[in-house]
């Protein structure tokens, strides 16, 4: 078994070596082959956003995704939920001396995979090796630029008393799935992360309806997106229990484990803040899609002072405020 | 003395509180401060760079420099080779477990210097936290834009027979630097890391002269770059050993330590390919600049196959490939 050496990222021969045998078969395209140290294109006029994210997830591999595949999605996803098309990515790997080259290669691929569903390139990329025991096995950097397309305005301060909140589908997945890989539960029933590019639900309701902010829930998990939309927004947010989408799996094992599902982290569902007349046209409209399927309406903003407020199944009303406590490493 | 938590890193208030007390009141700016999920912005049509490096320098902190300053002028300066002016960066932590707060900052302040001088803006950033053992005290990831306001072309197929090649200052000062420091050795002499954002030199001679290619000299240092372009452009690169610009700190302890300074890193310098009758005129202008005080003509290219030739002090000559074996990791 072939393993990344530290000479593997001194720059010299054998940082080519490493990116032409493992890198460029899957990840190769005429900008990122020309070796140069940056990438050069046109862009057309309009609004251009610009993200970055580190991914430190461990396992590396889990049941319905890996670092790679989270790294694509999660920075596309933080492009698309600005209301922007995911064009260009760029991608630092940094590697423990020792990795065994076939698990980068097989990162490469599920990146390469993940870019052709979301549309994008990447571009631009670097490589870094540390000595063992300097980094766990390896951390990748994605950043992006997408471009809006649309005449729109998102934001918390577009936001209205009376808007009714959707999430794009059963959220904390990603969270059960990597919390159950380390305790060595295993979850059955084909519990797999939500780890999914996003821009081809929004692409399909950007422009349709009168969208007024959007926002993937990652780290901190539903509840923490919401309290932040809350907080900026200077509203109080009601959330129905009963509505929200959650997996039997994730609902259990969460009660088992004794973990909030709320504050679990998802990779592939989103929330939207629609005018109240629009938001079942949205519903609707996200169904289409295999990972829309779950959406649902689960709540509106009222008047108030940006609490974030759960209806519970039994009537009464529990206040959420952020994540504090229920730490999850490396959950991304 | 503080210590970063895990829990900084878990997206909710501890996260929170970070961004607010350790990096906005250094790097905030109205997009960074929006904390959304990407900076939006505008840009003039044109040809846009886009590139990313990852940084795991050790020691963080060294004479000349430390991890912030080098992650913002590596990045800024990979843009400004492609002649395109460094616009805005993103900013990706990775930190481990238990660093001091104030080292952070300290970053965070340097970073901030470092982005005022390249005339650059970080407008997105991200922060995860690793468990202790699980990253060696900060990584950081910058990526970066830029724009290309003049009509220029760049690239090793523009560079002809006959062409002079230039450096812009004394080499290997940031290897010998980081190699030192790990030694324990005290260089002495303020010998400093050469770290620095090229694009006030660069932004002096684009417009003026015919530069055919541009590159910074980094990891492999000033050999690497000479050879890489050798190979790309299809000619021989013939560099006379005594015109190539070194500290006699460097070229002292080069000695002792037995490395080859033409191997080691800088951060803060680039070679240019100019057309004969152009170079004078180029290395004059870069003379003007503290960085570029020690810019010069060291060679040229001829009809051939690819092969660097270093003409040595002593009449002959030596044929230089790519860097085997002299593995400094963890140098940027």
């Amino acid at each position: 078994m072939e393993l990344v050496q530290l000479g593997h990222g001194d720059g010299g021969a054998l940082t080519r070596e490493l990116i032409t045998r493992v890198f460029e078969p899957h990840l190769g395209n005429p900008m990122l082959g020309r070796q140069e140290d940056a990438a050069l294109f046109s862009l057309p006029g309009g609004k251009v956003a610009l993200t970055t994210d580190s991914f430190v997830v461990k396992p590396l591999f889990f049941p319905g995704g890996d670092i790679g595949k989270l790294a694509v999605c999660g920075t596309a996803n933080d492009l698309a939920v600005m209301g922007a098309r995911p064009l260009y990515l760029t991608a630092g790997f940094i590697i423990e001396e020792g990795l065994p080259l076939e698990e980068l290669e097989q990162v490469a691929l599920s990146m390469a995979r993940a870019a052709a569903a979301a549309g994008v390139k990447i571009v631009a990329a670097d490589t870094k090796v540390a000595e063992r025991g300097a980094v766990d096995r390896l951390f990748i950097n994605t950043s992006g630029i997408g471009q809006r397309e649309a005449e729109i305005s998102l934001g918390a301060e577009m936001v209205r008393p009376g808007d009714s909140v959707i999430v794009s589908g059963p959220v904390g997945n990603h969270g059960m799935v990597i919390l159950a890989s380390r305790m060595g539960i295993n979850p059955g029933n084909g519990l797999l992360s939500d780890c999914a590019c996003l821009w081809p639900l929004i692409c399909e309701i950007i422009e349709d309806f009168p969208i007024r902010f959007m926002r993937d829930a990652t780290r901190g998990g539903l509840a923490t997106v919401l309290k932040e939309l809350a907080v900026a927004a200077g509203l109080d947010l009601v959330v129905e229990e009963e509505k929200i989408p959650l997996c039997r799996e994730v609902r259990e094992l969460a009660e088992m484990l004794g973990v909030d599902p709320l504050y679990l982290a998802c990779e592939g569902r989103f929330i939207a803040v629609v005018p109240p007349e629009a938001a079942s046209a949205v519903v609707e409209r996200l169904h289409r899609f295999e990972e829309g399927r779950g959406a649902a309406i689960i709540g509106r903003l009222q008047e108030g002072s940006g609490r974030l407020l759960l209806r519970t199944s039994f009537g009464g009303t529990r206040v959420l405020d952020f994540l504090r406590g229920q730490h999850i490493p490396r959950i991304c």
